[in-house]
Formats: C-alpha cells, structure tokens, sequence
C-alpha cells in the first residue's frame, strides 16, 4: 500500500513537528550560501527566529529572478566536490538559472519518485516506458531514478520517435508510460494511423507530467489508452517532478510535507489565502543538501485542502493547477488562463487532440483566434455539421471568457506537433 | 591512483583465479536462461565442464543474431521484477536486440564507468559535461551513473545545440567532457564561429567513445580542445561504455578482466590468435546477472597485448579498434576499412573535420569517391593549391588501399552533420 508507510500517514501534528525540525536545518543550511547569507544578515535573521512553522512569515520570498541574479553558484551551500549533478534551465547567459544535488539529494529525489509512482500501484512487476526527453529535462532522469529505485523494468525510450513508442509498447509489454499530456493526446492519432488499439496492449497506469492539463484531457487519455491517468506536479527549482502526485483517489495531488513546507498566497498582497482558494504556491525545501530554497514562489496557481483522504495519506492535497501567475494573458482587459481555454474544448467530444490560441492587434483591438484540431469523423461531414460545430465551440468560450474569440476549424494534425512542450498561445499583439 | 587498487593491480595469476571462478558462475547462471539451457542441453555441456579458463573453448559463441533470435525474453536469467533496465536497439522487431540489468548490474556498471574515468585522473573537483545522447544509447546513461558515482559534478548536456554546449561549459567551468569523435571534430569549427578558443575554458579530459577512430583524430581533438583525449570502448550488448578504457599512458586500453574473459579470434577460423594480432574480439561477462552472454562475438577488430603497463594495472591492453568485421568493404576485390581511409586524411593537415566515402558501380566496376572538407584557410587559397592538394589526397590513399580512389574537397561545413554516430559510406552500388 504505501512505499514509506510511517512518513506517508504521519499523524498531522507529528509530521509538522518534522517540519518545523526540518526547516530550522534547513534555513540554517540556506545561510551558508552567499545569497542568503547576505540577506539574511541584512534583514538581522537568524534561524534562531524559527520557534514556531508560523514563523517563516518573516523570511523574505525566494523568486525566479533571485535564482538569476544568484546564477550560477550564489545559492550553493556545500563544496563543489559533494555536487554530482546540476540541472540548469536554458536560456541565454544571465537569464539562466541552476539547481546543484549532492548524492543525498539524488537519492531523495529518487526516493520521492519511487513513493509518488508506488502510490498509485506501480510494482516491480510493472514495465515502466518513460516517454520522455532525458538529459537537462528534468522529466526524464527524475522518472528514470525513481523508476529504477522502485524496480520496475524501465524503457528509457526518451521523447519522440512515436512508432517506436509504439513497437516497445508491444515488445515488452509495457504497462506504466510517464508522458506529457500533449504528447498523450498526439499518440491516439498515431494509434489511429497505425491501426493499434492500445487498449489491446499492456498499459493500466499513466504518468502526466510537466504541463498542467485538466481533468478533461485526463479522461480522454484514460478512454483512448485504456490506462488510469495520475498527474504529476513538480519543478525543476525543486528537484523536479515529485513535489506532487495523485494518489488512487485522483481527488487532488499529495504533496509531501515532510519534503516541503507548503504554503499559498494571494500573489498580489503575498497573504495566506484560505482553504480551497486559489493562489500561488509557495514551497520551501526541508531536505535538500545542495541548495535549500525558503520561500520559493513557484508562480503555480492552485489550492490546497486539509480534508482527510481515504488513501490513509495525511499530507494534504494540492488541486489541479489552473495555470501560472505569468501565463495569465490579460485580453480585451479580461484575464483569460490558457488553461480554461483547454478545459472548454476537451470537453466538446467533436474536438480532436490538438489547439492553439492566437492573439493580434487589429485597429488596436485584441483579437483571439482559436484554432481547433476537429477530430477526423466529423471533418469528413457536412458543411451545415461543422458551421454548427463552430457556434458550439465559440458559444462555450465565450460563456467561459466573457467575450467572443474568433474559432477556425481545422484538419487533424495540421497544428504543428512542439518537440517537448506544447505551444498553446502566440502572441503577436503589439503592445499599447 | 586507483578506483580499486586491489582489483586493478591484481597479480595475473590471482586475475586468472578469480575470472576462472566467476566464469563457472556466470555459464551456471547462463545456463537458466531459455536459450542457453535449451543450446547447452543440445550440446551436452554442464558447468563442470569447466576446469581451466582453457575450457572456455568448449562453449559455443554467441552471436548477434543469436540475440536477435532470442528477443525479447530468451537470454533472461532472473524473473522481471528483478529487472530494473533494458536497453534496446532499434531495428524494426524481429531484427531488434535487448539488454536487460538488475539493480546490482547497473551499479557493477556504473561502478566499471567510475574506474575508468578515475584511471584519467577524473575527480570529484571535476565539472563532468556529458554531451551525448541519452535514453536507450547505452553512452549517455553510462557514462551518466560513472561520473554521479565518481562524484564528479555532472551536466546533463546531452547531444547537439553546440552553442548551449559552449554556454555549458563557460559557466560550469566544464573540466571534463563526453563526446563522440565526430562531434567533437565538429564542434572544433563551432568553436571558431563562435570565436571561443576552447583552449582558454577549463577543459582537460576527453573522453572519446562510440566510434572507432584515429589517432589522428585524438591529436587534433587534444590540440584544439587543450585537452588529453581517452578512447573509450564498449558495446551495449556487454553493458555499453566501461569495457575498455585507455589510461593516463595512452598506450592501448585496459579491458577489465575481472568482469569480463577476453578472446581474439580469426574471424574465419575462429581459432585465437596470437598477441599482437588482428582478429575478432571475444567477450564473456563474469559479473552481470540478468543476462550472462558468453564467448560473445563483438564484430570488432583490435589485438591484445600482455606487456606489463607502467601504469601498474594489470589488466590485458587492446589496440585501437581497427574497424568491424562487417564494416569492411571490399572494393575492386580489395578489403578496405573506412578507418583505414579516415586515418590517411586526419593525418594531412589541410584536411577539415569532416568527411565521406562514396561507392557507386560504374559500368560494372566500383568506383569509390571520398568527399573531403577542406580547412577554411585553406580552401579560399588558389585553385592551384587546391588541386595539389587533391592530388596529395589521392596519391596518400593509394598508397594506403592499393588502388586509385576520386577525390572531391568540398568546403567546410558541406557535409551533412548527423544526428548522433557519423554516416561515413554511402554504398549506393549495384549488387553484381
Ligand atoms: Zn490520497
Ligand atoms: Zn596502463
């Protein structure tokens, strides 16, 4: 039932005991890195400040640009000789940011794959096909340790090359894939063209992971693969994936509190919002040797619930994200989530598996264009279906973002397939 | 020194002992795999056959299409939830092949890629950048868990975005690098675009693997990097990276003997031959567990040397691959090596970093066409340079192959980059 049975159902006021223990080490290990140091010697804090969890309010935030400006070593809190592994983000010099691990955190991080992966019932009897880009992603090597920990048999089939997928899936039975969602939803066409019906193979459990999707994209992935779909939650500021996972309920993703101190803010007055309010998540490493981060803003917007879990797990649970605080596109004056957008479509069934927001400036005035991906049955029928088809489509989001978007039909994979990463919105708007 | 002192520098006669017990162990443990049990049952052969590394012979070689044969399941020794890695390559199924690893055979090889790169003079103090591809090339997950093992701090780099690479290296003050020759060979004229002398970077290790090459191609890597090259061998089929591994004298490649019993055949007789002589290597594993192949042929052409090394390990050296069994060419009737040809142009300083050999059948007869890269100093000089510059080409490779090949200089960058291993032929004759 559970990989680490005493930590996973803690009882709640000994689990944040460890973490009031665990943050005090924590903040006093983040101290001896230049940054911090600096910092905190500045603001006269002294992890001596901590008596209560309700004390991290007087630690300042960590954000994205401080892991700029601190690039590459700012951060570092052990010698060079303890790091075995780095994983930076691209970017061009001075946009880049950096996490170190030592050993200890490799293992960690593995361990935390392992605990999120064996929740939701993969064994060592399972093939694991981890679908995803290896190297710098840190999708890839994250799955791959935790996988191998758990002793599953892993495919380190990498990203792309989807009739291979395909020919793996049948070789060696393969009954756990992790995938991005959007990857997920291309596969079912090259099912389709392939003539597989993947419900006919192996596969019972998927992993989705580095974008958020939403509950419909889900079930679609469920019906066409034949397969339960959990969602993974990570970044690469912590770990990776690993910070967040459903467990069997799929009613909100467990984050592990004994890993991270958890908290969500309203981003603009930066106070705690309530219980089941939406805000961004605030994370502060309780673990990691290398580079603890206190207060990290994560920029991922979502909510958490105390609510006990039947699955015996007594970390709460953070909801599906909606969306990042700077994916917020502000159209016609409306705040408008990619995310909704997704969410309106995938679940209008005529809909195929892929989408794009495009955004202009016509006489000043923002247009949005969504162009959707029909699904091939009903491309090939009448006119009068599709003219139908569109007022549905652009009924729906209209009721969702409050103005009326422009809505073209398209033909099954005529939108560009991303490597990596799905490209949902371009924006050739001309700032005013 | 010595990753493991005791194993590396063990007396001979102590090696010959511990190969001679861990060979009995490892055709036991074969011999529970469908395919062997079912061949040895055939051919009445037990473990107690087995009585002095002589013996050996006794046993049937394993060859390639013996693992085809076998795919996916039939050289599997233990039940697959003690399985936690394969690693596949591609080919459309029937002619694919599968390495399958237990927990203990990716640290045995994790622990072999630490040896070698320790052997060096690789340390914990070093920036590893990893610039090969990951997933199921066996070089990227190889040398990835050697390095996190030895402590180096490792970058995920992986393969291409050359100018990443350089990004890479400038800020991690890359110490260390993995790279296939042919990449490297490239990335000399990246460097020069970007005008960033690599010689002015922290480099000072290279390690050269996946492709057979030159030792002309070393030195050109060594000058222009600033660097001490290493050759790596290794093949997926015994791990991958880790079998063979040149040490700080540069002078041949000690194959660990404790894990693996080391053969050199005629190709055609199958019978040894003597040190110093060209034939196929042979290679047993004595350590893997999942998958012991025994007397397995690699295709590969080297010779073995038992001259003590001033290193003071006593493991067996061999040479330089020389090309593969099934490489070779035979044009004009004549046995040609694309290594042969590779060597004659590395060594002509005017030669650029890339190259291909092209075959066609031309009234009934082979005519082979070598495309040469000129360096870009050299190619903007006269057309009266040039073509004593071809002449020279033609008339050093003459002297190498014994007939008179077409030479063509293109200019710099001409040839067509590939993705991961070069194309060096391009056989487009008509079968007679
Ligand atoms: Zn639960
Ligand atoms: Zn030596």
């Amino acid at each position: 039932m559970y990989w680490q049975q005493e930590l996973e159902t803690m009882p709640v006021e000994a689990l944040r005991a460890l973490q009031l223990s665990r943050l005090q080490t924590s903040v006093r290990r983040a101290i001896t890195s230049p940054y911090y140091q600096q910092l905190y010697q500045q603001r006269g804090i002294t992890a001596d400040d901590l008596n209560t969890l309700d004390d991290v309010k007087r630690l300042p935030f960590t954000t994205k640009q401080d892991l700029r400006n601190g690039y590459p070593y700012g951060f570092l809190t052990v010698p060079k000789t303890e790091v075995v592994r780095l994983h930076s983000s691209s970017g061009t010099t001075g946009q880049a940011t950096v996490i170190f691990h030592t050993a200890a955190d490799i293992r960690d991080w593995a361990n935390l794959m392992a605990r999120c992966m064996y929740m939701t019932g993969a064994r060592n009897s399972d093939v694991f096909q981890n679908m995803s880009g290896y190297g710098m992603f840190t999708g890839g090597l994250g799955f791959h340790y935790g996988a191998e920990l758990l002793g599953m048999l892993t495919v380190p089939a990498g990203s792309g090359n989807s009739k291979r997928q395909i020919h793996y899936m049948k070789d060696f039975q393969t009954s756990v894939i992790h995938i991005i969602p959007s990857y997920a939803l291309h596969m079912i066409s090259v099912f389709e063209e392939e003539k597989v019906n993947p419900r006919d193979l192996h596969l019972r459990i998927a992993f989705l992971g580095a974008e958020p999707h939403t509950e419909h994209t889900r079930k679609r992935v469920e019906d066409a693969f034949g397969v339960k779909a959990f969602n993974s939650y990570g970044l690469s500021e912590m770990y990776g994936p690993g910070v967040a996972f459903e467990c069997p309920e799929q009613n909100g993703l467990h984050i592990w509190e004994d890993s991270y101190f958890v908290e969500v803010i309203n981003p603009d007055t930066l106070e705690p919002v309530a219980d089941g309010e939406i805000g961004e998540l605030v994370l502060t490493t309780l673990t990691r040797e290398a580079m603890p981060l206190i207060r990290y803003r994560t920029r991922d917007l979502t909510s958490i619930s105390s609510e006990p879990c039947p699955c015996g797990r007594t970390h709460r649970r953070i909801a599906r994200i909606k969306g990042r605080s700077d994916d917020m596109l502000i159209i016609k004056g409306v705040n408008v989530f990619p995310m909704q957008v997704e969410a309106v479509l995938m679940s209008i069934p005529e809909v195929g598996t892929n989408y794009q927001i495009e955004l202009e400036t016509v006489e000043n005035i923002d247009v949005m264009t969504v162009n959707v991906e029909v699904r091939d049955d009903f491309f090939l029928g009448d006119v009068k279906g599709l003219t139908a088809l569109q007022q549905k489509i652009t009924n729906a989001l209209k009721s969702e973002v409050l103005f009326t978007p422009k809505v073209k039909l398209v033909e099954p994979d005529s939108i560009p397939e991303a490597q990596g990463k799905a490209v949902r919105v371009i924006d050739r708007r001309v700032a005013h």
